[in-house]
């Protein structure tokens, strides 16, 4: 528990589980942005955008704050806060973040706090396994797995993989994360001679959000070979050739939100917890 | 490869997949029993019953042995049969078994071996992943996940819980198994004082064909515990108080062919393979 | 605690650790059998042996049990006893053993629990470890190591140096070991063929109590190989020869008492609460 | 093996070993600059620091790179060198670097490379253990071990301690590591409240280069508690305090080399082959 009083604003099923979070912590909570017919909602929504705000300590919209405008006049919002507010947000569009500075609004993008994106790996290995448990006709012990890339969804599907049983490759560029790779008991791929390493693959995690499976990548694959594409956009496969081809290719975003939404809210929470001890305001 | 010849009966996915092997391996196979529009099957069934399996060295039944009741004529079948050749099925029934002895036509159950079923714990245990990932709002990892039982499931199972992540929680009677429950750093669980480590758990696993999970244990569970029963018949859960109480169980029978069907296949296909050889027929 | 009262007699390190925990749990203690002038014995010795054992419910021998025989006359012990105390000991002669029975005497070997074994095959492939650091001139991370055996110690054996990130490899002869092995992640040989997977290891643990590496195995090593044996009497290895061939073999026995005193008290102290559990009469 | 010629000069156990592994992949090697009756050294030495640079086109100094004025005159080693030759060596002062490039002499730190820095967390690692195991009555299994800092060094060692079954907690200050430090399974502790957290620790290791076991730290610590600092000077424990208080602590340095010498003795191979390979010079 803080001693803020929070308000949340619209969202997914994600944003839902934030507000009964934040009652389980027995913090004032108002809401607003949401159906009305919500029966996940233990509260009742305010009456009013202006009602929801005022006396509020943070605002919390919802990731990507972009689904808010869906429910809610942005400039509307802006207009209702004080600069003793606090305004949060995931993936903010810079346009809207630029007026709030330029109307005094204190506003901070959560998803840029590195931890939350790290602890939001979590939820998007588990749904990215959790697609490849139900596409494959093998199991994932003793199939050949290769991730793309190592960073930080890399390195928690790695290890979960590994975990469960995988032979696990991982390809990356630098040399030190090569190193990591082995360290950690998997098998480094030099990203630069990945065709080599194609053949016996039964199953690809890309993560990396550039053109690494591209014609020449995709002729090198077993026609089994499931691909999870888990970068954002373009995204890492060449999905035209792919489908030509006949490959089993699934392009998984905002896995965190759709398969552990309560797990997802948790991290929100935490992150803006973080924040709100780092500016002393707890 | 063996130098052997191979008949398939009937059977689910896994049948075709073990046919699909054993062609890869390069063996004669016949194929009887499957429906005719299988467009998984690669190859042509025989005309009758009695060309699949004249100048066949192993006939090979479906597991369970008792579905290919619903495509052949086992009276049939034991008449066809001489004694240099071996009939192989999966949990076949004592009666039948009974019957072939005293016509004197070799009968293994591959079931019985012990590799079988531990090789099985694993698409087991897999497929108990899955379901768990479908249906929790939480992940895995970091949530409090109790196995009940430590034989093969519940090894394999508490094994790939801990690789995920979750505080992997294993509950068990003798005290050897709770030795080694916490020597692979799990958390043992006395199961006489079950009730006491209930409250906190946001996933059971039940592993132990007998009731475990009765009225008392369930009131013991938060709301939202979700319960995964892979006990055979009768299986662990009082299910008529779980309906009752609302709660989530799900009984899962037959994973592994299910989720798995090909590494269900190779497993089967390898543990024929040790028949053979201790047989010195290879 | 328990309502026992207990009587330590003679012993190596880990009986001091063992009276030391005994008083940490508030239990009252007698000993005797100990040097005079052990610095590590926080108690006074008892005046006699008749003094130790009267009035005492439990009286603990050492592990082994006939090291006891340097301090003590164990034919007095026999009739200073009385039916309705208890002694425990570990690995005790059957002699001995018979002598309590036809004296009415209750006496256990607390060796014979099985999770006292379990757990103390902890500090013994811990030991194992510590040896094969200190002899190696690479790390165990990425070298090739064999275990010899797939019973409790090749087990935790196994996955600490799996752990530690080395290429372990397991022989044993059973194929229900065998999947085991390769189920838990380590790379399974068939102890039958064993000669042609020697060239290439660093370091082989043995812990089958027979003549497993013999000339023929032992010329197929590596000169470099580190051979360290866990196994009782006769051991594993072929020692004349591998003297002759110059290699570096380490017969290392009676680990726990040796490289972790308090970790085998408290082993032993647990089984002996087992035990008392057991008989109702705590 | 590369195509060129490399010579190495002085050093410890490391060096002479490197010059084994550069043999076995048949590169050319000139040696000078170790004792004479080194019988480790497979090959015989130049007769001259002349001899020994002619015609080379790499020149490997050993790591610390300032043991070598021990054996050779540096100002010499620099007149000698031609601009077409490489000089490498490890930790070199800065005082010799700016030297040689004033001589428009190549010469490049391998232990500024970060890939070699992770490889020798490694060895680094697995030697405090070592230490560890030594000096503990306990088994590391079960115990509570505590790494300070999640660099390189406390990476490895947290997973390796991790692996053999200790319960592992980790101090780190940035909320993005106590984010990793959770993920990988193991407890966090926030640096800034470490003093909460010391009391039932058996074992520390430090890896942070400043001071953190101070006078307050010290005092919150079980007298048992076994310290093993591995951080470079000033170190991260109050050395005097601790003395004072009769505390178990070991400074540890330069393990790779001293715990691991050919494994220490590859991982400069490798970072020496990729940063020819790097300059195309292979």
């Amino acid at each position: 528990m803080s001693n803020k009083k929070f308000t949340v604003l619209g969202g997914d099923k994600r944003s839902i589980e934030l507000i009964n979070l934040l009652l389980e912590s027995k913090n004032p909570v108002n809401v607003f942005g949401f159906d009305k017919v919500n029966k996940n909602l233990r509260i009742k929504q305010s009456e009013s955008l202006e009602d929801a705000i005022k006396g509020s300590d943070i605002i919390i919209g919802p990731l990507p704050f972009s689904i808010l405008e869906e429910q809610i006049n942005l400039t509307s919002l802006l207009e209702l806060m004080s600069k003793d507010q606090l305004l949060l947000g995931g993936k903010i569009d810079k346009d809207f973040s630029d007026k709030c500075i330029s109307n005094n609004i204190n506003i901070i993008d959560y998803f840029d706090r590195e931890e939350m994106q790290i602890l939001n790996a979590i939820p998007t290995a588990e749904g990215a396994i959790s697609i490849a448990m139900e596409k494959l006709q093998v199991t994932i012990s003793s199939s050949n797995a290769l991730v793309l890339g190592y960073g930080r969804i890399g390195k928690v599907l790695s290890k979960m993989l590994n975990g469960i049983g995988a032979n696990t490759y991982v390809a990356a560029r630098k040399k030190a994360d090569l190193a990591w790779i082995n360290t950690n008991g998997y098998k480094a791929i030099d990203l630069y001679k990945l065709n080599q390493s194609l053949s016996n693959i039964n199953i690809i995690f890309n993560t990396i959000p550039s053109l690494i499976l591209k014609e020449k990548e995709l002729c090198n694959l077993n026609k089994d070979t499931l691909i999870i594409d888990l970068a954002s956009k373009p995204g890492g496969v060449d999905f035209i050739k792919a489908k030509e081809m006949n490959l089993n290719v699934n392009w998984a975003l905002g896995l965190p939100g759709k398969v552990a939404p309560i797990t997802a809210a948790k991290i929100i929470k935490d992150t803006i917890y973080n924040i709100i001890e780092e500016r002393k305001m707890l």
